[in-house]
This record gives C-alpha cells, sequence and structure tokens, in this order.
C-alpha cells in the first residue's frame, strides 16, 4: 500500500517535501498538487515527473478521493483554514508550522480534531527527529541523569534579513525549543521572561539581537534559552540538560577533525537547512509509516501545535512588558495521551 | 519509473537489504527472490508483503523479464557465477563483498563486464557513502591538506566467534579500508608488510590478534592500519590522513556528551551493524538512483573488487611471510576511468 | 633579595602557603606565624622547620621588624582588623577572600591605603592567574571574538557539607565569579536577579540547590551564572563568552582521554582543590615577584574586593527578594587605575 | 637548606635553568658558573645577579667545595667529560640530552657511577615529569587498559632549519619517545625498522621527512611512531597507548575553545618550548627536592642516558639499512632497580 498524498503550497518547503517523498522516502507518492500560483504547482508535477493532478485550491485537493493525506506547506495564515477541511473530510495532515497563527486558531484545530474522534495531524516539528535530540531524550527517559533541573540552550543563525523583527526571535526561532524541550523533559511551560543583553552591532536597528529567555516549567526546571540571529560564526544549535546525577549535552553536527595552521578543530554548519536535514527525512518517514502501521500520525500533534502558540504568546508578551508572564496551558486532554 | 530488483540470496544481509528497498528507500522494488533454502526465500516474501516470485535458483531469477537488477547477497563462494550470469543477461548487479573470492575470479568478472561493453557492477563497499569518509575525500580533493603523506587507520572490533582466523583479519576487516583508502587518496598499493604485536589474551588460541599492515603506495604514501577483533571497548573506525599542509581525521560517530561520576565524554557504539547504518541506505539509493539517471551505477566497480582481491591475497601473503610483500596491481582500464 | 613574609593564620589555606613558598616558589621566606591556637603556629614551623618566629598576635607580627609582607590567612571576620594594621605598618598584604565580611569594611581598607598613599594590598582571588581565564581574557582584550554580549557560566561542586547555607552560594562559591568576570570583560556590574530551579534531593532542607544568577553590567552585558553544589558529578567551572564575532571558552581540566567500556572521555576532577591549584602557585609567585620588581602587588586590589563585596551584598538581597536588584559600585578611584 | 649549584655551559639552555632556580623554583641557588666563553658566563651573572663566581673551565668549578651539584647545559659532545668528572668528585649532576655522544660513553658513565656506589646522576629528560605523560603512566600502572600491546605516537614540528638532517629525526627528535616509553610500559627495546613515506616538499634536498619508525619491544609492544618535522601546522606531540581492555591518549595541550568564522575548536602550539615549559620547572624542582630529602636524584637515570643512546645507534642504523635491526640493550644493572 502507498500512502497518497496532496501538496497545498508548492513554494519552497513544498517542494523540498515533495522531492523527499518521490526520490528518498518509501511508501508515498505525490497524487494531487495546488498553489494559489496554479503555474508554480504545474511546473512542480513537470519538475519532478509527478503523476499528479494540480488542483483550484486547498478545497477541491481535498475533496479529491484518492488522496488520503495532505501536506500544507502554504504560508501561516493560510494553515488553519486547509487543516480544518482536512480534518472534516477525514484526511491525513501533515501541517508546517505554526499550526495556525493563533492560539485560538489552534484550539479550533484540537477541537475539530477531538470531534472528529481520531487523531490526524501531525505538526512538522523535526527536532524530536534529530538523531541527537533523540538520544537526549532516550538518556532523560532512562533517568541517566536524573531528575531535569535546569537547561541552557542556544539557538544561533550567522545571520537574518532586513524583514526578520524582535517577535520573530519567539516565532520564527525559539519556536522550535518551545516544542522541542517540552517534549524532552514531559513537561508544560509556567512562566517566561526576557532579557535583552547588549545588542551586537551586527543586527539592524529595529531587532533586538540576542535575546535571553528564562522559561520556568510546571514542575520547576529552569531554562536559560539564548536567541541569537546575527552571531556571524555559524548556525549553531546547542542544548544542555542538567540533572540531579549529571548532565547530558546535544552532540555537535557530524564533522571531520582538522589540523591545520595552529588550529585544531571542527567545521561548523553555515546554513541551517544542513543542520536537520537528516530530521526531515525521518519525521516525513514517519508519518507516512505510522499511518500505514497504525492507521494515525506517530509525531508532534495538534496539542502540540497549541501548546507552542500559547508559549509563544507569553514569549512576545514577555519581550514587550520585560516582565515575568504566565504561560497559562490547560490540563492536556485525555484524547492526546 | 522503478527499479525492479531481484535479491539472490535471502540471509542477514539480504533480509537487511530487502527491507531497506522496501520500507526506506525510493524508486525501488523487490520482484524476484532466490535462495538455496527456498522455505527462507518464501518467509522473506511474505514477511515483507512482497509483490515477488520465488525463483529456484539465480539463473532463473536473472532470466526473469522484470528483473531490472540483482542484489548478490548469498555466500561468498557463489558470487562469481551469479554475477557472471547477471552481466551475460545485460542486467545491473550490486554484489556483496567478495565480488569473488579469488582475484581470478574478480578478473573474469571485469573481462565480461569489459566485453560487455557497458559498466553493469556495484560491489558493496558502503565507506565511500559514509559521511565522515566522504567529508575526508572533499578535504583532500580541495587540497585542503596538500598532497597526503600518510595514513594511520584502525579497525577495532570489541570481539568475534572462534570460527575467526588470522587471514580473516584481511579478507573480512581489513578488506573495508583496502577498499576506502586507495579510493581517499586516489592511488594504488604497492607493498604490505605485517607486524604481530603482543598479542590479547582475549583472542583465542588460533588467532594473531591484534595485527598492524603498513601498507605502501605507489606515490610512497604509507598506511600504518591496525586491526584489533578483541579490543573489547567497542566498534571503532578510526582514520588520520597526514598531508602536507595539515591532518584530517574521521569524525567519532554522533553521541550526546555526558558529564556524570567524574567523567565527560561521548559513547562508542558496540555493534558495527550501527557505525555504517546510514551509509548503507545511502548506497543502495545511490546504486538505484544512478542507473535510473545515468544508465550505470555510481559505485564501487568490479575493477574495484579485483584490486581488494589482489591486495587481500598480498596481504595474507604477508602474513604468513613476514615480509614486505609486493602488490601488482596493472594498470587501469580506460574502461574502468 | 628575599621576600621576608609573617602569616596570620595557621589554618589549612595559611599550611598551604606556607608549604607553597618553601617548597615550590621562588623569592620568598616566612620569618614570622601567629594564629589563635598559638599551638599550632608553633607547630607549623617545626612540621616545614622554619626559620620562624612565632608572635602571640597580628598586630606583634605585623610590627616585627623583618617582616615584609603579610599573608592574612585567618578566618574571615578577623581579615579587616589585620589588614588595616597591616598597612598603617605600611606592610604589604596578600588577604586571603573575604577582604571584609562587609562591603563597608572593604571600604576602610581602600580607604586606609588610599590614604597611605601606595598601593600595598592583593587579594586572593586566584583564578585571574588560571591558564584558561587568562587565555579568555587575552583572547577578549585581542578583539578576537568583538564585544562581548553575554556569559553563560557554571560553578558546580560534587557536594557541599551541612553547614552550607543558600547565601554561601554566594559569599563562597559565586564570589569567584564576581571577581573574575568583570576583570574578563572590563565591565562593572549593574544589577542581579536570581531564579531557583527545581531543587535536587541531594541537597539538604535548608539549602536553595541550584540557583541561576542573572547579572548585568554597565554596558549591558548580561551574565546567566549557575550555581550547582550538589552536582555530584564533579567539579566543573565553566565559562563562555559570546561576543559579536565569535565565541571562547574555558579549557576542560588537561586529563587523558580514554577509551574503555563502551565510553570515550576526558576524568572530571573532583576536589576543588586541584582545579586550580597551578593558578595558586602563580598567583603567590606574581605577588612575591611584583612586589620585588616593581615595589607594588600586581593582582586583585582592594578595590577588587570592595566590588566583590558590594556585588555579594546585592546577589544575597537578590536571593531574599526574587526581585532585581540594583549593583551600585562608585566609580573607581583613579588610585586603581 | 639550599642546594647550592654550578652551571657548566651558559648558553640559551643554560640561561633558562638558571633563571627558573632563580626566580621560579624553591630550595636551589647558582653558586657557579663556566662557559668556554668566559664572558658569557660573566654576562648571566650579572643579568640575574646571581651570587655566583665564574670558573675558567669544568674541573675548577666542579672542584669547588660550595658546589652540591652541577648543571651539564654546555654542548653534547663535552657532556661526558663533565659528568665523569662530577661522579669522580662525588658531585650531583643534572645532565642535558645527551648524557654522551656515544652509547660506550654513556657506558662509561654508569660503570663510573656504579664504582662511586650511590646514584649522583640525572639525565634531562623532560617529558616524564609533563602532566599528559603521567597521567599515562599511572593509568597504565593502574592496570586501567590491561596488558599494553601497542602504541601509536607522533612527534610533529612545524619546520626545521637547514642543518637539521635525516640522523637528527633520530638523535633530536625520536630521542625523546625513545626515553619515555619505555618508562611508560616499563619495558626494554628489541628492534626497530624504518619506513620512508612520500617526502614533504617543505623538506629540504638532504632530509627525509617524515619518517615512521616501527619499534618493538621485548615483550612484543609494537610502537609506530611518526616523525614529521616540517608538518607546518604547529608542535604536536601525540602518545596513544593500547592495551588489552582499552586505550590511554595524551591530551591536547590546554586551550580555549573557539567559535569563530565556521570553524569550532583550540589552538595548536606552534613552539617546541612551550609544549613542556612546565615539564622544565617539575623536572629541576624533583631533581632539588629528591636531593634534599633522599640524598639521590630521582629521575632519569645514566643507564636511562644509556639505552636512549644504545636505541638512538639502533634507529639511524635503520635509517641507513632499511633493515629491522636489533637493539641490544642489557640487563638493567641491579644498582639501578
Amino acid at each position: 500500500m502507498t500512502l497518497k498524498m496532496g501538496v497545498i503550497g508548492t513554494g519552497a518547503i513544498g517542494r523540498e517535501h515533495i522531492k523527499r517523498i518521490t526520490k528518498k522516502l518509501s511508501g508515498g507518492t505525490i497524487v494531487a498538487v495546488t498553489d494559489v500560483n496554479q503555474d508554480a504547482a504545474k511546473k512542480v508535477v513537470e519538475e519532478f515527473s509527478l503523476d499528479a493532478i494540480v488542483y483550484p485550491d486547498d478545497k477541491a485537493l481535498i475533496a479529491a478521493e484518492n488522496v488520503d493525506a495532505v501536506l500544507v506547506t502554504s504560508w501561516g495564515p493560510a494553515h488553519e483554514q486547509s487543516v480544518l477541511a482536512a480534518i472534516e473530510a477525514g484526511k491525513y495532515v501533515f501541517c508546517e508550522k505554526p499550526l495556525a497563527t493563533t492560539a485560538a486558531g489552534c484550539m479550533r484545530i484540537v477541537e475539530a480534531e477531538m470531534k472528529y474522534g481520531k487523531k490526524l495531524v501531525q505538526v512538522g516539528f523535526m527536532r524530536r527527529y534529530d538523531s541527537g535530540y533523540k538520544q537526549l531524550k532516550e538518556a532523560i527517559d532512562s533517568h541517566l541523569i536524573g531528575e531535569p533541573l535546569m537547561i541552557h540552550c542556544a539557538h544561533r543563525n550567522p545571520e537574518v534579513g532586513d524583514k526578520y523583527t524582535t517577535d520573530m526571535a519567539v516565532t520564527d526561532t525559539l519556536i522550535h525549543e518551545i516544542d522541542v524541550l517540552h517534549w524532552l523533559v514531559n513537561d508544560d511551560y509556567k512562566s517566561v521572561q526576557v532579557v535583552y543583553p547588549k545588542k551586537t552591532k551586527h543586527a539592524l536597528a529595529h531587532l533586538q539581537d540576542p535575546q535571553v529567555f528564562m522559561i520556568e516549567t510546571n514542575s520547576g526546571i529552569s531554562i536559560t534559552a539564548e536567541v541569537f540571529v546575527n552571531c556571524k560564526y555559524g548556525y549553531d544549535i546547542q542544548c544542555e540538560v542538567i540533572g540531579e546525577e549529571g548532565i547530558v549535552k546535544l552532540p555537535e553536527p557530524l564533522s571531520i577533525v582538522t589540523r591545520k595552521e595552529a588550529k585544531l578543530g571542527v567545521n561548523i554548519l553555515m546554513d541551517w537547512k544542513d543542520r536537520f536535514i537528516d530530521a526531515y527525512d525521518v519525521e516525513l518517514q514517519d508519518f507516512i509509516d505510522s499511518i500505514k502501521e497504525t492507521g494515525k500520525p506517530n509525531g508532534p500533534t495538534s496539542w502540540d501545535g497549541y501548546i507552542a502558540a500559547v508559549t509563544a504568546d507569553a514569549c512576545v508578551k514577555a519581550q514587550q512588558t520585560g516582565e515575568k508572564e504566565r504561560i497559562s496551558i490547560p490540563e492536556k486532554p485525555e484524547f492526546y495521551e
């Protein structure tokens, strides 16, 4: 059995996923595409020699009988409508982040999915599929370091474009830490406070960079998360979990070791696309496999998407107020356990 | 277009490849299997729900019209006959090492392939597809370290079974270094000498372990290759290339970093299967892709298989004589450039 | 010329310094000792075969004509009086931390020294003499990483005794970071806030452990300093300075690299005494040398002692209030430039 | 009690030791100096304000009644005569390498010392005092890695002057490995063979560089020692001991860790003088202390100097013959146990 998939949005990320499913992964095939730019959609079909129909819009694509699952890779504001339509049609959905642009939107999806009565949605938080994070998770779950007490992490980009604004440090950057950290320690967030260190000269006038987020979880774990998007030296993701018995830390990406010109060291990635390239593959393969094997996706749920939205809202508020802001996440519905 | 593949030999490695092609990779499908144990072949078809015919023997499988490519994963002594038959039938072949059990056998394959007039055969030397080795190769090819002068490498297993004999240090273990090192520095081997260090108490009486191979290339590169198959502490592959301007070294496998009980460090793999697990995937995907895109496999050739056999023969002779033995590799036919 | 030194306080640290000066360093000799426990003082003279007189108290020792310099290694509350007496007598002073137990006491010493008109006092903050911190300082001063923006550091002990109280996380532990960090970035502190993460089960009921201090400098550098004194796994000092162009980090202490039992790693120290053992030597040798060569000590000054006291007071207040507390450090007197 | 020392040879290394003893170490003082260039000797006395007499030659210096110990830091060919004279006079000797320029000369010293009946001589092999090598030794002695089976080591210099000849790879460079390795594994050498890899373009015409020495010990430990004196990238000393249960390796010299311009790494030393700078201090302090505390030096003995000479002779012969050459070391006299 092959999972027949329709893609809503054939921009950069949509094309990447189409290529992945067509050329690299097993068990899925693209049978339908759509894009607000119909020519773009047609071009993708040609480029990858897809045996796929170009639909006029998301509704038509979702309605197509041979579409088992939908990939939502349109721009953020369009996500909610497509996901809700897919749920109504009982189709599986893989939705790139954000699930919806507001917490309320995410909650509408959660409620629709619960009403439908079956988990259909996976949100594209790929870090949970990264080998390093998976090893961290295994170590923590196996009590290697005892109870986690603190997390120190950093998300650094060499530079960002001039459209990148201070709140995007949360919604575009920290959002990945927000998803992966609560999963890592199996806890929910309680409060957040933001500190603005001295600003780098490499940031444009409108952008606060770097930023430090102090986040507290319900059980009291203290997270210090640095976001620094003009760090110049590389794309660098750090995560260290300090527990009662020891510490575990993300590995550096695999690199040969060089001795040259009085330096001994490894290469740091410059392009974020290279950092989680394997995770994207594993993520989509798991989406395909888990649907085929268990009848539902196995990855980050709508509820996780909702948590990310609520937490991001609080982080953005904390950026604005300078105060410690409460993160109010309701109890997780049994449906998502 | 899907590459339709037949598998000759459904033992451990055959089943791994079937699983890989069926569950993980893109663009290939298993349409035929055979094994000297027909029940085993049938069981594999069931286990993976293959839409595949079980053939009575390799000849029948190769003759099947819908078989585009053959995977030879039978036991070593049977390889040559299957590969020759496939070439005669003009079918693509992916053959696990060894290509043939003798250099003469490898040469018969080389000659058959040249006579057929088209590259059909890829030998299963997966290290060339390992991310670390690929980074080494890129660094050397880009002259990062200038001319390579020396290579220090080590191949260590935690332990081996009682069937493992002294010559298998060459034919089962060093054989991977033999393939990957000449590719890495784009050179051929000239001589080899073996030194037997003090024997570990963990080796059985009949086995010399560890062993050190001193290999010289045509251009004068000096290789010291340690083989140590009862090293106890882990499965560990080391490779360091010393050039005129600097040194490059294989990375350690990706592992979280732990601080616990007065130790700071990473995990070492114990199981060799984990070390090159990604390389196996990339290797087979490349076999499928390159055939589909260019009409011929892109990986290690029959000629590489022949080089490995000739070099291994000299290494085994050097084990027996204790002398420096010449490695006589003829000039590479233009066909294989 | 040999610097003739008198030691006030022959407890553990006093004896260590006596041993150091007598057995390891050059250019200094112990000619006088005193201790509230006169027997202890006599015993030390015997043990190290010192050619030294045992004085009844600090005043008598300081008054001794052949005493050029005084080492104050008594218990903290006694420091101020001895240092003031030494200044009045125009004797050099090496005073172990704290210079005085209150900021006011430190200021009295500062004023006495300025009144005397010559720098006489060095405070025993040894980290500035540690090879790793010196390398950090050189890197920062040479603009290797551009302007420093953030510092992430950690001070971890395997465990502490039951007398260790929450405020001692500041006065006994963080105090070393307080001294070394402002020196490292050549800046003064402005505010501090304390976060209490989930408490480790290894801490006694009365002790908050771990703690995270968020400290801001005048120029806006943001410091996150973790103090964790029951971390179990080792004595571990981490310090990472993030600048506009890159990052520098303290090295791990020198340790052989071991591969054994599926682990690759280095040893972590368990005893804090081993961590800065070389720094203590360099510190005291520098005290002796700089007095002999330039007529005044070269290390941390009374002013540095005062800064540490003011900052520690604010940190302890921040522990109690949970609020961001201002650190008010007056402008540095020209005398100390 | 202060050890009163006379220095024979006030060239670069002599001055370094004088400075060390005068400015850094404890318990020794320079009371006498001599040099074939008397002006140089006088200048040193002035430069370091020594309270020392300048003697016309080594005999006169050795005869001086107030000289307890002699430092032989003249040029190599003069060592034997000075050491023999010192032994005859019953004076302690610290002799820089080589103890004598021939094995026969070393043996004459050994015999003289045995005849005198007391250990007086220490040879300046400083690596045994290096923190890294000491940790290796402790690990091996404590059976952390079981029986040692192999040693892989490398001695690399960025470059050498035009006076450096092929045999100096042994007598000036490998000589340090020769001393430290047999001490490390408590074994004697049995044979050596030399392999010349492809020559670096950075070596002058008359110099073979790099070179690989295959050395075997009596118990069968196999040593591969690379000497590469124009490696360009740094001064780099590597040593890895492979045992039955695991591996231990020298640490890299202490360096801050930098992230900058897509590289993560540490600094490599360029100047050999920096590598063992601490070891020189510890070595001489130990010479002084052990004489004062036990009446005899504690470091590398005349016998070690003899072993080095015999082994170096065999290595040079192996360079010339290309054959495996026997290293014939007589049984160690009980006197040196």
